[in-house]
């Protein structure tokens, strides 16, 4: 078992170490072990107590669980990774992955919509899927009800990639066991929860951000307006990745999630070569990579409490932009980021969409 | 009756001369008066024989038949001539109106679509126009069956206008004649034709550009691939109106046409919101507006013929911008559109889409 893997799972899974916490700190100090060894006083100095970090023996057995069940992890920007989810700035900092790993290499489309679709929007997806595949994408959705399963199902063959929510020995929906198994043999199944996490409602939207981030485009299939499709679709749009969606006739009221989507510029989406189409003319545009946080020798200002001070006082309970923070305090980026790592790391700040932070009420 | 009614009838019905010549010669000479009698010289400077131009009595016979059919003349940028039809630069230079005059006055919405459309795709079009209707526009369309009708039916309690392909006492197709009496009693009715003309396939084409030119904006309701709803929309986008359409599923073969539109750049529509939300940022956008052609004083090029044989030996059997002519020729553009009238009425020129011109196989 390589060190630096117990290292990393033991510092994912420390209490309040969120993936974008995990980053900064793996940023600012190397290695998951420096910062392991940091993440104490940097707690304390942001007002707050150590947090609580698992043992080598916790981690180990967690790792030895994952090689037991036949997955393998992923560690952000290492290796087999998927290359565009990297990209994103909450990219899982961990994953865990069953099946083929090589199919992490083909560009990869998102198919997503309605668990509760009709029979003709799930026909179209299998139909798209399969089509998509044989062009040589893969295609990656959420081993859901409905769009998800037909989209799994129609690029079986060709290569298809399975993101759940729980787990990744966790079958959910229950009948989806035999359609996962399938993906283990000849496909490819991610997981960013632990072995044996039951999925809960607060896991669909980690679960979206990673089909979306790792796809070159997600299209939508028939998606009721507020939906979680609409959330995958959104998460692509800010990530600045294709956002494509399949029309309906407005008297269907499974087509107006769709319908709005194109209505706010999704591309319309009839078949496979209008995909190719709308994700080839550019590699995919990353509009929100992550805030750049190169390690750097210690600033004046570390060490002593006059940033931690100056940006507590500049916060408060409504989110502010980072950058925003950083101009205000007219203390260097880094000192500024690292004040707001203890204050995380201390419980003490909020992370939000965008780049925002809040301070905790105390 | 009007003599200048008559001297418009007189131009309009002479051989080889159609709507764009028919302005150009009434803004070169002022009234069609002085146009009929510049006429026969025009022509054999261009080249070729007097065209036939009907005699008075013959016009005369034709207004007293408009006239017996309870119809009304309405003569292009005069009194209730469709004020947006009039800024399109083939607009008929005469329409033959029967019904409420006053719907001419209201922004108007075209509706368009198959003439086999399904049921759902009627009852879309019939709701659409009904409420579109309820909040104040005039809903116009081509009086056909299927879509066209539906769109009739649904606006006719609130101000519809048909435009038909023959004369305005036709009734085409025949089952329509309820329909287009209706019309004559509650909505409005037009035809750019003389009383009497059986539609052919070639008026259709001429029609459609009514109903596009005459409308802020045009929405395409379930329309295949190549056919006449698409070329309605065409017409729209070419004079800057706006075009929308309304999506449907892509197993659907009768939502291809709209879905083409859509990915083309045609805005999405479910409802009356979205028709208001696209045609009321802005008064229409008239971006083909007819080339400007002022009556000027006689340029020293007129009375002799070297501009007449420069352009001559400009022109060939390809289609040229008429701006590229005045530019090669570098004589000043009255002048070039003077020597191409005279082409024109000699029956030696053909006019294209986009103001193009090209000269005719002698």
């Amino acid at each position: 078992m390589p060190q630096d893997l117990i290292d990393r799972i033991r510092l994912l899974r420390t209490s309040g170490i969120g993936p974008i916490t995990f980053h900064q700190l793996i940023a600012r100090f190397g290695t998951a072990a420096a910062a392991l060894a940091a993440v104490p006083d940097l707690a304390r100095r942001g007002g707050g107590k150590a947090p609580r970090i698992p043992s080598e023996g916790e981690a180990e057995s967690e790792a030895r669980q994952v090689d037991r069940l036949g997955g393998r992890y992923l560690a952000a920007g290492n290796g087999a990774y998927p290359p565009l989810l990297a990209q994103i700035d909450d990219a899982p900092p961990l994953l865990m992955a069953k099946g083929d790993i090589g199919l992490l290499d083909r560009p990869t489309v998102a198919i997503v919509g309605a668990r509760n679709a009709s029979a003709a929007a799930c026909r179209f997806a299998r139909g798209l899927a399969h089509d998509l595949g044989r062009e040589g994408l893969a295609v990656s959705s959420g081993l859901a009800r409905g769009i998800d399963s037909a989209a799994h199902d129609g690029a079986l063959d060709s290569g298809t990639i399975g993101v759940v929510a729980g787990g990744i020995d966790v079958f959910y929906p229950p009948e989806n066991e035999a359609r996962q198994t399938a993906m283990f043999e000849r496909g490819l199944v991610l997981a960013e929860m632990p072995p044996g996490t039951e999925p809960r409602a607060r896991h669909f939207p980690y679960r979206n951000r990673i089909i979306a981030g790792m796809s070159a485009g997600t299209i939508v299939v028939e998606a009721a307006p507020k939906s979680g499709s609409l959330i995958t679709a959104r998460l692509a749009a800010e990530i600045g990745r294709e956002v494509m969606a399949v029309p309906g006739s407005p008297l269907d009221p499974r087509a107006q999630g769709c319908n709005q989507l194109i209505r706010d510029g999704a591309t319309l989406i009839q078949n496979a070569a209008d995909v190719f189409e709308a994700i080839q003319p550019s590699a995919p545009r990353v509009h929100a990579v992550r805030e750049p946080f190169e390690p750097q020798p210690p600033s004046p200002l570390d060490g002593d409490d006059s940033a931690l001070d100056l940006i507590e006082e500049l916060l408060g309970p409504s989110p502010v932009p980072v950058d925003e923070i950083i101009r205000l305090s007219g203390a260097p980026s880094g000192a500024v980021q690292m004040a707001l790592l203890e204050l995380d790391l201390a419980a003490r700040l909020e992370r939000h969409a965008g780049g925002r932070v809040s301070l905790r009420p105390a």
